[in-house]
């Protein structure tokens, strides 16, 4: 009991030195690379850089805690500091005190939620979030981000949340574009593409070995940090205009409580509810993905637990929402990471930069920044599983293009709300018209296939009709519809036999529809009889007085229906 | 296709003087029968009673054009009052020329709406609305509405739209009851609730014949409406304190067109997409029932059109939102009506009385209107339909209590919403677990059943999975875990067979699935075939790589596939 909610009990007592050597190096190397992002996040999120650093601290102790996956690691991602910044951008401006104040609550409200699903076993409700509504939602938020980090890399202002908004705010602005930043931003984002593409390519002609040189490759935002931070130091960039990541408070992140102040709780619930999907969906498949790789499992509901424990730790200690996020994770499990621990010690070391390290960061550009966050946010535009959806399914497609075209023109809740909605619908719209046949017998065997399709035998006055699908409300009034048209285009019709073979629930609506096929027939004069009903559909209907009132019989089989009924016509 | 649009056009051409004049009857009949309900109806809405006349004349007119069932009566409704008042309440105080203008957007948006998914053929959203969360609905709207008639029936102030400020302003006033309006409700009460349960029964007795008895019975409101209004007269009851109708302006209904106020119009777009949804569920199922009756057809499609155009009828001519009443249809369909013609003679006759006997109405008390309302809707609150969804099945049942505790405390809103969301949630839940099963071959022949149920043949380096239900994106991740705990736990396994004959679909993200699937079974050296893939699911797959990945084959029968792989161990 206690293992299953602190998964930590489950590694811990076989904890040694080989495993803890292997993690204090990921952790260290996890410790330098993530820096960079984790400040560029926070100002992306419309933060100050350090809630970065901040959010990178205790929830990673929270998560080694509480967390299933032994890689994952969590911390700020792009996805969900745009999402923190478009649910913010109403309650108060950037920067001030409330808004600060606002984020906490958002951290918390998730981490609550998330939480709160995991004990109540709701972590099959991410399931909802289709993969063509997860992929449009990333690649128009990836679209959205390059746009909002356009205007810091040309050192001018914009901002919005919308593709509208941003197109506006840096047309009005476009002609101050400051030429030093722009040749920082440019040259770094030029620097960070070669990194990424050819990087691990370059190094290996340099006779670094492949695993050091694919380390190195991924450190190109480190070295883009360093020189960059070096030459606006060198130059006094700051002075000429180049805007910096300046002051940052020394100290570890101040433990506070988010103020309850239930108008702005209730403000923030619907973005605190899709943020937490989003998280955890985000987290989750890529925790699976890397517990297959290595064999091991995770447990989505109490990954729920990990994630909600994380943020409510984010929201204690000044920080932001987070959850596992993608590049982090992997330069995790690349630098061999075996257990949460290796977790705890760059939490150890991101604790260790902010209580001493912040001054070296008061020279970096904002734009060097930007660029790392638009390079690594290229990743989430996936522009072939576009072309693969369209060619796969059109349905698919269609709610991956509404959630695209509402992420991009009125902002990432009322794209996801419309891409989840539109799944659903078009689901329902699918299994509102379950398909059915009628059949008949295959001669000299106890088989029956579908008249349309086969020779079988058949008979004027029965009608043997099978239903390939659940009876539920949505399909309810079109199994009525069936019946009716059938007993109306064959008047000679004393017996119609519903085949339940492939019905697994008959609900309460489509029991009061088959009350009320039972009583129209009945007025016609034609008895409704059903056959293989399952046994559990059964037990149902035996708590219902719909089988008193049944005119005709429950057969077992097809086959008993047919012998009885076909030798009953009325002479 | 001019026919589809004006159904007008399937019975005017046939029409004769038989059916003008059991028409005519009818029509005279509804338009006595259905004044004092619509008056009370508009008071109930919070709007002047003549409102509940106006919306009884052109919208039965454009019905009479657009609608096809034969014998649905349009007009205010109780339910949809309520709605109305509820959605208003924030909007303008009741009574001013703000509200009575809203009520007109009110009819003009839900017209509009329930035209649109006419004819973008949308009827088939009604069916989300599941029996249990109507009828939860229904009973829920019953009690407010009682509670809500409750302050008039005293004679004292009340009003809300959820049970705890109807109670508040209950219980602050009742000190306030005015006697005489307690004696006329309560003694209308009384009268209506015989008339109803035992009307016909005594009526009888008075040597009538069973015709006319029960006409008679139904007409308890127009004698009350006789009496009572003779009686306040004869002793100007208004004088000393009883609230009645009071005066009526003259003359028919004012022709207007609703203003244009975007964010009036964006305010009341979700109530009124409420109260469309709600009307044309309440009408439709109505409506085929009755034709059922007659063994005539409806078209819901066309039905919506019909609704709309009745609602944007009401709404220029200073009506309220109107929808298929079930009171005034069973009148009408008891009277013998025989076309929707009946209906037109029906608006003449309310015209009539609009243009010329309104002061007759005067002297008319709330208090009998209030009666009127308590005792139709009382046949809205449906206690045994809830005791049999109880012991039917306990997912419907969370669903309808949900929508009634709701709808009670939260409002009318709130609660369809509710009941909704907790439909589709619970359905999605159950599909979300798609039932499977291990399959081995019934010796002797081409059948295979479950091994865990049949003594069948299988081997073990061969797993044949049957799926019982669609593939999409609710039990994708689902399919992953039972396959992976397939082959986790069985380390001979060699092959793993997908048996398809259930699948209906196989959307985008199941599609993925199966890749993730396919890719993670080969690292562990295990062929994933599939079979019995129905056609249409194939040509689908065939639009994608997934053929091309995959390790093993498509097997048309799940014989082919056990005859070819169990010849194949790896020896």
């Amino acid at each position: 009991m206690l293992k299953r909610y602190l998964p930590i009990l489950a590694w811990l007592p076989h904890y040694n030195t080989r495993l803890c050597g292997a993690d204090l190096l990921a952790g260290i190397i996890v410790t330098v690379m993530v820096i960079p992002q984790s400040l560029a996040y926070a100002i992306l999120a419309g933060l100050p850089a350090v809630v970065g650093l901040y959010a990178s601290i205790l929830p990673l102790l929270a998560y080694t805690l509480f967390g299933t996956s032994r890689t994952l690691a969590v911390g700020p991602v792009a996805i969900l500091a745009l999402m923190t910044g478009a649910a913010l951008a109403g309650v108060a401006p950037p920067g001030s005190a409330e808004y600060l104040e606002a984020t906490m609550v958002l951290a918390l409200l998730s981490g609550l939620m998330l939480a709160a699903m995991g004990m109540m076993k709701l972590g099959f409700f991410a399931n909802f979030l289709s993969h063509p509504v997860i992929s449009g939602f990333l690649t128009a938020s990836g679209i959205l981000i390059a746009a909002s980090q356009a205007a810091n890399l040309l050192g001018i202002s914009g901002s919005g949340f919308t593709v509208m908004e941003l197109t506006v705010s840096l047309v009005t602005d476009i002609t101050n574009t400051h030429w030093p930043t722009l040749v920082i931003g440019t040259g770094c984002l030029a620097f960070l593409v070669l990194m990424r593409r050819r990087g691990q390519w370059l190094l290996t002609r340099l006779w670094l070995g492949p695993g050091l040189a694919s380390l190195l490759a991924k450190a190109g935002p480190v070295f883009a940090v360093i020189v960059t931070t070096l030459v606006s130091w060198r130059f006094d960039l700051a002075a000429s205009g180049v805007a910096v990541v300046g002051a940052i408070p020394k100290g570890l992140p101040p433990l506070t409580f988010p103020s309850v102040d239930l108008p702005l709780w209730r403000e923030l619930l619907v973005p605190a509810l899709l943020i937490s999907v989003v998280g955890f969906v985000e987290s989750v498949s890529m925790g699976q993905m890397l517990a297959a790789k290595r064999r091991q499992r995770i447990s989505p509901n109490q990954e729920l637990i990990g994630l909600g424990s994380a943020n409510i730790a984010a929201a204690i200690s000044a920080g932001m929402p987070v959850t596992g996020g993608l590049s982090r994770t992997v330069i995790n499990f690349d630098a061999g990471a075996q257990t949460p621990a290796a977790g705890t010690f760059a939490a150890l070391g991101i604790g260790l930069v902010t209580l001493a390290m912040t001054p070296l960061l008061y020279h970096l550009p904002i734009a060097t920044l930007a660029a790392t966050i638009t390079v690594s946010i290229l990743t989430l535009v996936d522009i072939k599983m576009i072309k693969q959806t369209w060619r796969y399914s059109r349905s698919d497609f269609a709610a991956m293009a509404v959630t695209i075209g509402l992420t991009l023109v009125e902002g990432v809740e009322a794209g996801i709300i419309a891409g989840v909605s539109l799944s659903v619908g078009l689901f329902l719209y699918r299994t509102s018209r379950p398909h059915s046949a009628l059949v008949g017998r295959v001669p000299g065997t106890e088989h029956f296939r579908n008249v349309a399709r086969h020779e079988v035998e058949s008979a004027s006055h029965v009608a043997l009709l099978r239903i390939d699908e659940s009876l539920y409300f949505a399909n309810a009034r079109y199994l009525e519809d069936t019946v009716y048209n059938l007993v109306a285009s064959r008047p000679e019709l004393e017996h119609v036999v519903l085949i339940c073979s492939a019905v697994n629930l008959i609900d309460a609506s489509a029991l009061e529809s088959l009350d009320a096929i039972n009583a129209r027939l009945k007025d016609s004069h034609v008895t409704l009889h059903l056959a293989e009903v399952k046994g559990p559909v059964m037990d149902r209907l035996n708590n219902s007085d719909f089988l008193d009132e049944l005119t005709g019989r429950v057969f077992l089989s097809t086959f008993a229906a047919w012998s009885e009924l076909r030798r009953r016509p009325t002479e």
